[in-house]
């Protein structure tokens, strides 16, 4: 193997693919990009075997491919070592099959390499027809989403994003089942059979970062597996097994209480209403609306207190006094992009709900939290 | 106590006090900043009992003097509370001398105080004739040294900075035993009796954090205490006891080879070649001048090696094999501004000496390791 190739190329490449490589990895060899250079381009792989990423570097923008071969290079120091390459143009050759040099005219890095024939080889599949769909959208719905994803290993399901798709109507949902987060969009074209999967948490939040804009991305979903497609860039994850637990019954639809407020202003008070329980477990705050009067307090013994007030907008008689996380709320209004959103409420242990005022596609769901 | 302020310019002397508060800090009230409001103006004291920074905000800065007062308020939030207030204007109330209140229109903190008579009462003491020198050259001298303090509390006196003065000269040293800084200035006046102190580093650390511009900073040296005045601050600290060690000895005068370099191809050439053994105790690297060829060479057995070239100036004859931690080396460099520097050496035990090409007032001591 010997190719010299474009700095910037090859790391965008590299940069992608190495969000595969799990920092847990037991395998040795998975610690390793594989390098596969034929007369057609350069193929980079990444696994840790629940997830794959692959992106092929065309011909074309290749400086110069002078023989073929393949290689596992160490993952380890390689971003930071082509990162820091002093020229443009940089030069792979591979010696002994034991060795890859990789050089300019004043350095050069001569680094051990794994045996290809010892990676392992993953099966990436493809469906005849895809779904489709467009990559900003597809990276809106996993930010408005994830966020809401258990790090939590004792219900393992909850640790994925369930994805439902009945007809065109896709829907993506997270939570840890004290919040719960929800985005609902249309496909371009139906599907012919229901879809309801679930993705390991870790894998969607990779493919989010390497999405970058709106050219589309192909959908390619099989029993334990899914795979999407993006540009020069194949990305293939597990899927978590079991079924994802039924979360519409948990979403009220009619509500006794309905405060507008304007976005930033309800964020930064319940932001400094939290100040004073940062760092405590749950750091609670309690809201009461009188009619069109809110106030947000929070107390910490051994500190102090806060009392913020806002004028909001509110329902007919509205009158209520709930606690609820400030961390929570602050994730869940973190994804709006409204100027209003509004608070649904029912009763002091009856979920939150907030919704942007226009657009009922996003719920985000938080469980109150009982105070006395 | 009750006052109206602006925001940023409470921030910015806030931001200056809390720096003397240590979060290792065993004694309570010492957690607190001392606000004491005068007819003449708000002073603010931090203080761990060795650090003490005082600052004084006249009442031409002060919007509203309403009541004067003398109270300490936790610091542990107060920074973020200010920082997060939705408003220019900020108003302090103390109510019953045990709670402070500190809000705006919508808004309001009230934070458990301490009271004023358990601060121990810090003195602050001024010479008559201090020495004075510009704020950006002591922040400079501070920054060209104060990295290479040692961290080791075995030898006491190394974890601070040595301030040396004679006559007009005031020479600046850290040393950790494995490299050394030294930075000689004159000053605008001679003292007249020499001096030879030792700064506790983690304070003058501090002090360099605050200094952001080229007003006079005043310097009152006492035998266990040095104190800086600077705008409006006050900054009070205690020496270290003790003699430093007389470090004249260790750096050499003559030597037999000379190597002149660009500043930023050597940074960077030692930067790759570390590259491989990052995170290593010392992390090794090799550096071979032979005339005017340099490389720099490093190797980790199980990742691989590495090889850097550079054509340098040499004096003549120059050949030698030397090797040396570059995380020390790179420190070092941070610190020079030529464009080129001079690399000084005798042979592979001796120190390596760094000194600019055309200003001999900074020196950098590295000492060689031995590989075999």
């Amino acid at each position: 193997m010997k190719f010299t190739i474009e700095k910037n190329v090859l790391l965008e490449n590299l940069n992608n693919t190495i969000k595969a490589i799990s920092n847990k990895n037991v395998i040795p060899i998975l610690n390793g990009i594989k390098f596969e250079l034929t007369n057609k381009g350069l193929e980079l792989t990444g696994s840790d075997s629940e997830l794959t990423i692959k992106t092929f570097i065309d011909k074309k923008e290749i400086t110069n491919i002078e023989k073929e071969g393949v290689v596992i290079i160490q993952s380890k120091y390689i971003l930071d070592i082509i990162r820091k390459m002093p020229s443009d143009l940089i030069n792979f050759e591979l010696v002994d099959n034991v060795r890859i040099k990789i050089y300019t005219d004043n350095n050069q890095y001569s680094l051990n390499c794994l045996d290809a024939k010892e990676y392992p080889n993953v099966k990436l599949e493809e469906n005849k027809y895809p779904i489709t769909i467009n990559g900003d959208v597809l990276k809106s719905i996993i930010n408005q989403t994830a966020f809401a994803i258990s790090n939590q290993e004792l219900r393992p399901l909850l640790t994925g994003l369930n994805i439902k798709i009945t007809g065109d109507v896709l829907e993506c949902i997270a939570t840890d089942s004290y919040r719960l987060s929800k985005k609902t969009i249309k496909l371009n074209n139906p599907v012919e059979n229901d879809i309801n999967i679930v993705i390991p948490g870790r894998n969607i939040i990779e493919l989010e970062k390497i999405i970058t804009d709106d050219e589309i991305v192909e959908i390619h979903i099989f029993s334990n597996k899914i795979l999407f497609k993006y540009k020069n860039l194949i990305f293939q994850s597990n899927l978590l097994s079991g079924t994802y637990p039924n979360t519409t019954n948990l979403i009220p639809t009619e509500f006794e209480i309905k405060s507008t407020v304007n976005l930033n202003t309800y964020f930064d008070a319940v932001d400094r209403a939290s100040l004073l329980t940062q760092g405590k477990d749950k750091n609670i705050v309690i809201m009461k609306i009188e009619n069109n009067n809110m106030t947000i307090n929070s107390y910490a013994s051994e500190i102090g207190k806060v009392e913020e007030k806002l004028v909001v907008n509110s329902s007919e008689n509205a009158s209520i006094n709930i606690s609820f996380s400030s961390k929570y709320m602050l994730d869940a209004l973190k994804v709006f992009k409204s100027e209003n959103v509004n608070i649904l409420l029912n009763n002091d242990v009856k979920p939150i709900i907030l919704k942007s005022e226009d657009d009922d596609s996003l719920i985000e769901l938080i469980l109150p939290i009982k105070t006395y």
